[in-house]
């Protein structure tokens, strides 16, 4: 579409017809290349972004909506917006996480794309636990526990697999239905997870190199897991902290190991790492990947993954990439560009209803534009 | 459409359809009323909101994105993204404003609607200076100064004239090119503008009742007018601050009125009040329609209007409502409700290229599930 206020739409079926082309490890794949290399070579000089901001409330339930904006400096902003309303699989049969990503032209401020984020950011997440799991957990097959068997613990056990030969996996679930289809939910060729009671799970952490924790846990009912029987050089993926109050680990094991965190302001806010001060906090996840840390492959490490939202914008970009070369998406004019900029009411001329408005010589009665 | 995760999409067209079948003049006048009811009757326990955020730049011009935030609590979370690129005008013929907004349930955090909300922008803005001249301007007929002749200056006087009548219209643009064409962009039964000279314009501030300041001026380089020969109850409109640096009114001239900020926080940021201390604000535009504030018509007032994002969510809504009434608007699957709120990858079953998920029997080539 040639108006250069056009926006492509990227729905759930264009994503599908994505990796459907792509082939979902590839698509995978990429996204782990790429989130490696941009964080690797990350500047904050190029890149600018926000904490996550939001309302987060107990009325009607409790839940949030918020947004994580991104720029990269001279090209675009992303705005993922993302609403968590964790009893919305029981109760509604909707997933927890919703999430769609905006993209803007920072040279007009259009909206350029809009796009399905739901699906990416459980990707992204698997794709940023995998990257970190490479680097920080013992070198060679991992064997992995993962505490809490919904969406995301497909995508983390996905995505480790595609860095990492899984040797076996330990899951748990508070809720056994959610973890009984667990295995019928992975990609084939990934070892069928062993599911164990929440109360027997702490006894398997002996045998571990891996542990991710994914859970919903309501706000105070934390820890999930309890390390203390770990292996001395575990690497453990948090993903689940992501709200104020809501933690997975227990704060001892927490204290006992390198806390990595994805993105130090938001994380001392939701992340595991609320509930430490800044200096006790390691290297960040861009410190990690830069080479600016020292090595952790034979510490405890934790990832406390609260999801950046640069992450968002290299996936939603890496989507519309695969989205333009096979001509997906339906191009909508939200805005269009008009014939004189300073004419709030140009669209209205000619319309019956609008007949008040001069209208240069056309007085055609349009009532509708569609 | 069934899915309560599909989203109604409005676009430019869908806008101009609601106004043809409505009425500009008749969607202006329901505009105005809902500000003025639900402004008047604000109450912060119902209704939260965040002043905007964003990112400003330079590069690769003058610009910024920003996102402005309201939640009717247990009800919806409304989130406008504007682009504003004060070059856009003159360089690729575009609006210097551009917005959408988007509506999320709170109860699901699903994305209801996407709507257009540049025109709904400068709609609100224009209703939401007529409801304060009317309740801060001197009785009877208004005689009406205008400093900047682009798209705002159009709702700001046709916004006004539903309320009172206009017996003069003085306008002035630093582009004469752009002042020349504000009487033809502007609905019929309105007086026709005088258009005179910047440099002339301070000499007919005492005429002047009622005076609307919407100029792109850059960063320091204002004051726009100057208003020292003022009526002594002269009410001026300050639409055009929105930006840290940029201001439009001459301090002496502020510090002399009583200004009204339409959202506290944010005009101490960037608004005409970034200039003030918090102890020089006058009544906030809620405290003057709730019936809070004391009597001001005898008074210099100036309304600091920088836009409150619950103006939009209002806006937004009036949209919707008349586009569902009209079975107007595009449904659209961003995210689609899953059989398995567990499974990320359910829409990729049965897909050739992910063949390597189990499929629950369903094996069939499907590469494009549009």
């Amino acid at each position: 579409m040639s108006d250069p206020l056009a926006t492509l739409m990227l729905d759930v079926d264009d994503l599908s017809a994505v990796i459907a082309d792509v082939g979902l490890d590839a698509f995978m794949d990429e996204l782990i290349a790429e989130l490696r290399s941009e964080i690797g070579s990350f500047d904050a000089a190029c890149v600018e972004h926000q904490i996550r901001s939001g309302f987060n409330y107990e009325t009607p339930e409790h839940g949030l909506v918020e947004w994580m904006p991104t720029m990269v400096v001279g090209d675009v902003v992303s705005v993922k917006t993302v609403g968590y309303h964790p009893a919305n699989p029981q109760r509604r049969g909707l997933p927890s996480v919703l999430a769609t990503t905006a993209l803007y032209d920072t040279t007009t401020g259009s909206l350029t794309t809009i796009c399905e984020a739901t699906l990416l950011t459980a990707l992204r997440t698997g794709a940023a636990s995998a990257v970190m799991t490479d680097v920080l957990a013992a070198p060679g097959p991992v064997t992995l526990g993962v505490v809490g068997c919904g969406a995301q613990a497909v995508t983390q056990i996905h995505a480790i697999s595609r860095l990492r030969s899984i040797e076996s996996i330990v899951a748990t679930d508070i809720d056994p239905s959610v973890a009984a289809t667990l295995s019928s939910r992975l990609p084939e060729g990934l070892p069928v997870p062993v599911i164990i009671d929440s109360a027997d799970f702490n006894d398997r952490v002996p045998d571990l190199s891996v542990v991710c924790t994914c859970t919903s846990v309501p706000i105070g009912d934390g820890a999930v897991v309890d390390l203390a029987n770990r292996q001395p050089n575990l690497h453990v993926n948090a993903v689940g902290a992501d709200f104020p109050g809501k933690t997975e680990l227990d704060l001892d094991d927490l204290r006992a190991s390198v806390v990595i965190p994805d993105v130090v302001e938001q994380c001392l806010i939701e992340g595991e790492s609320q509930r430490l001060d800044r200096d006790e906090l390691g290297p960040s996840m861009t410190d990690v990947l830069r080479g600016d840390a020292p090595p952790l492959v034979e510490s405890f490490t934790v990832f406390d993954s609260t999801g950046w939202s640069f992450e968002d914008l290299i996936a939603a970009r890496l989507f519309r990439m695969h989205a333009e070369r096979l001509g997906r998406g339906t191009w909508v004019s939200l805005q269009r560009t008009p014939v004189d900029p300073y004419d709030p009411y140009e669209t209205l001329r000619g319309s019956s209803a609008t007949a008040g408005l001069r209208s240069s010589g056309n007085l055609a009665l349009v009532r509708d534009h569609g």
